[in-house]
């Protein structure tokens, strides 16, 4: 039997390119039970966080949060499946990480993709989206 | 007269903020004088630097420096005048920043804008863009 101490020890140890991976995948995850609320979870919830999409910018987390909701909806019908690839995942300091990648939309009429570069930064322990910047081809 | 070791000192503490914006400034005016080069230097001379444009990704500078010189020409008269603005810079790590913002070119017939997120990498005491997304509104 392991001590319960070690295991302690293992999952505080979590290097961190796993625990950013493991907040992207959470986020498919919740995409695709059509879980608005938790695919948003780890944006930071402040008037901080900004979003760049296309040519706009969207500041705060309340009004990209009504930009999801106005856009995707909230059950799967209108979310559809989400896909993440080449992922790229950069630590750029103890409490700052840089997360890239492809995201692939399956829609019912439609398979939207683009491009996302991602800043996160590590806060009371838990890694924050800070900064999403969205593109797709024109 | 103020002593040399001490104009070292002043320079040696540069902040790094300051420095990030200096190689920002620096490539503005670059491009203003139709330097394309001077433009690209801070870009890693490497197969590692990535580019995301919309929905399309390009990797290596090589392939970066092409795209350039075929869409934007080497002169002011092909590649316009340059702004930056809302830059934000963050300090992520001893080596490590992220900045964004918004450029505007200003060419013969058009006034083309877009967004940037950077992220840069300091080697050997000097910030390199290691990722750059940009995107236009579609």
């Amino acid at each position: 039997m392991i001590p319960a101490f070690f295991l302690l020890l293992v999952l505080s140890a979590a290097d961190p390119i796993t625990e950013v991976r493991a907040v992207l995948d959470a986020q498919v995850a919740s995409w695709n039970k059509g879980d608005l609320p938790g695919f948003l979870a780890p944006y930071r919830h402040s008037e901080e966080l900004t979003f760049f999409s296309g040519g706009s910018v969207t500041k705060g987390f309340a009004a990209i949060e009504k930009r999801y909701q106005a856009r995707y909806g909230q059950s799967t019908a209108t979310m559809g499946q989400l896909r993440f690839e080449e992922i790229e995942i950069v630590i750029a300091g103890p409490d700052a990480a840089f997360a890239r990648g492809r995201y692939r939309l399956q829609m019912k009429d439609s398979s939207p993709t683009g491009l996302f570069t991602l800043l996160l930064r590590k806060s009371a322990g838990r890694w924050e989206i800070v900064h999403d910047h969205t593109s797709t081809g024109n």
